[in-house]
């Protein structure tokens, strides 16, 4: 269960920063992640991916966002046996989510100067619940028509995204669709050591987090790589209009990373965590 | 409905090719490619993705077949208005078809000298349904001990499949994801245009098909690439035992793409569909 300290100051600050958490395969054992969407009805998972120059892959100027809707779908958690051998999964899909969401990604469009949403979708094979879905991200786009709107299946997506991940700028989607292609396109830019992530909810409650694993292997030796944290809470900064703090921790980070001279191992370096983020901290230092 | 002349055949031979078909969104049209998996109870989607020599992609040396459920899941069908507003869509997961799509999967890798399996789940959301698909993989698994076993998460999958899908060898899974994970990893070789696809049944039935789209933009122009269906054809030849033909088809339709003078222009060249198959069946003739 979420601590009741936890509760406290979320209740108090509406806004949180949280570190990765294992979310266990076994029955009975919910996952923490999701309890915490749920229980702050955190709607949208938005994850922007954009290249950070100097840490090379294969793909460079990746600049997209993915929007998820963050509190059914796939994960509504409703499994039943029918008869012995045959199990059922419910995916849920209302008007009511799929308009929230819709709006959403057409406001976070706008005020972040992005030019255009592509709805991701199976109503090819899923008429009901991703038309659904789909039919709402439609009404947004007729209410929003200063922003482009696309709609693609989500195989196709896919397909596209690693072939020229330059075409896509939002992508609107369903919980688990949102799931799979914001790692995806994680990847593309370097992974999940890299890429922040905010659970949004209603009235400015928010919680921004890592969604990386907990790297039981290397716990306690300062060798993680906090930079999806850092991002992460760079967002959570702007989230707070601290929009200053922010581009100065963002530069400081990038630059050092660019720099390359103090890189923790996943970012191809030798350095343990502190000696990175205190070459970020030093860089802030100098702004001032 | 499927041709009757479709089905007599069916019947006969056992083994069809087909070209694209477009499965259109809207209520109360069926899609014809779903419509003939279910019919023959192809059960086994099988897609090999294999980096093509002298075509150039973001990836070289990628060699990976996905094998994906291919009757039920996500695509049950099954969909329920609960109330208005409210939509439901049941996956579907049974035993039996986990199973037999397990044991394929192992079968597969060990009679076509591949070593390892991946089971793609998320189980730890759908602990019940991919819960149930998993525990089927684990026993093939326990069955199949020559060949190596490992369990990912799909999210997972498709972040290390866009940093170095030469760790991937077979990978099974549920029907969506296989859908997803097959048209990324046709994405990675260079697109659908140069991916087989087998839908494989009980005793021998089959059915290979070219997965793109039907091209409406540049139908009747002699412009479309083959690759995809004379790909499928030799996997077909391959499936019926034929594998001196299907070895000879195969060795001059990479020629002749690795040659680069004679390419449709997807594949980067401007000759027309017609002349690229010209200089296929050429190199065929002068290998007798
Ligand atoms: C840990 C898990 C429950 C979670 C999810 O499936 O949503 C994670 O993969 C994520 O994307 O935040
Ligand atoms: C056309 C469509 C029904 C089909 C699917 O979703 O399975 C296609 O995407 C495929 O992968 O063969």
């Amino acid at each position: 269960m979420i601590p009741p300290g936890t509760k406290q100051s979320m209740n108090k600050t509406k806004i949180g920063l949280k570190g990765p958490l294992e979310t266990p395969i076994a029955a009975g054992h919910p996952s923490m992640n999701l309890l915490l969407r749920n229980t702050f009805d955190l709607f949208a998972n938005v994850r922007p991916c954009v290249s950070i120059e100097g840490y090379d892959t294969p793909y460079t100027d990746v600049n997209l966002v993915t929007i998820r809707e963050n509190t059914e779908g796939e994960y509504s958690g409703i499994e039943h046996t029918i008869v012995d051998g045959v199990v059922q999964s419910i995916k849920l899909i209302t008007e009511e989510a799929s308009q929230r969401i819709a709006e959403y990604a057409f406001e976070y469009a706008k005020n972040n100067q992005r030019s255009s949403v592509t709805a991701v979708h199976k109503a090819n094979i899923m008429r009901m619940s991703d038309g659904l879905f789909l039919r709402k991200c439609r009404e947004a786009a007729e209410k929003h028509k200063d922003v482009k709107f696309t709609e693609m299946y989500l195989d196709t997506v896919c397909l596209n995204m690693v072939r020229d991940p330059t075409q896509f700028d939002v992508l609107l989607m369903p919980n688990l669709y949102g799931d799979i292609l914001s790692d995806l396109c994680a990847g593309l830019i370097g992974g999940l050591g890299v890429t922040p992530s905010g659970n949004i909810g209603a009235n400015g409650v928010a919680i921004f987090e890592s969604v990386h694993g907990t790297a039981p292997d290397i716990a306690g030796k300062d060798l993680a790589n906090p930079t999806a944290l850092l991002l992460s809470a760079i967002m959570m900064l702007r989230h707070m209009g601290l929009h200053g703090h922010a581009q100065k921790i963002q530069t400081a980070c990038f630059n050092t990373i660019q720099d390359k001279k103090v890189l923790t191992k996943d970012l191809g370096g030798s350095s343990k965590c502190s000696e990175f983020t205190e070459a970020i901290c030093q860089r802030v230092q100098d702004m001032d």
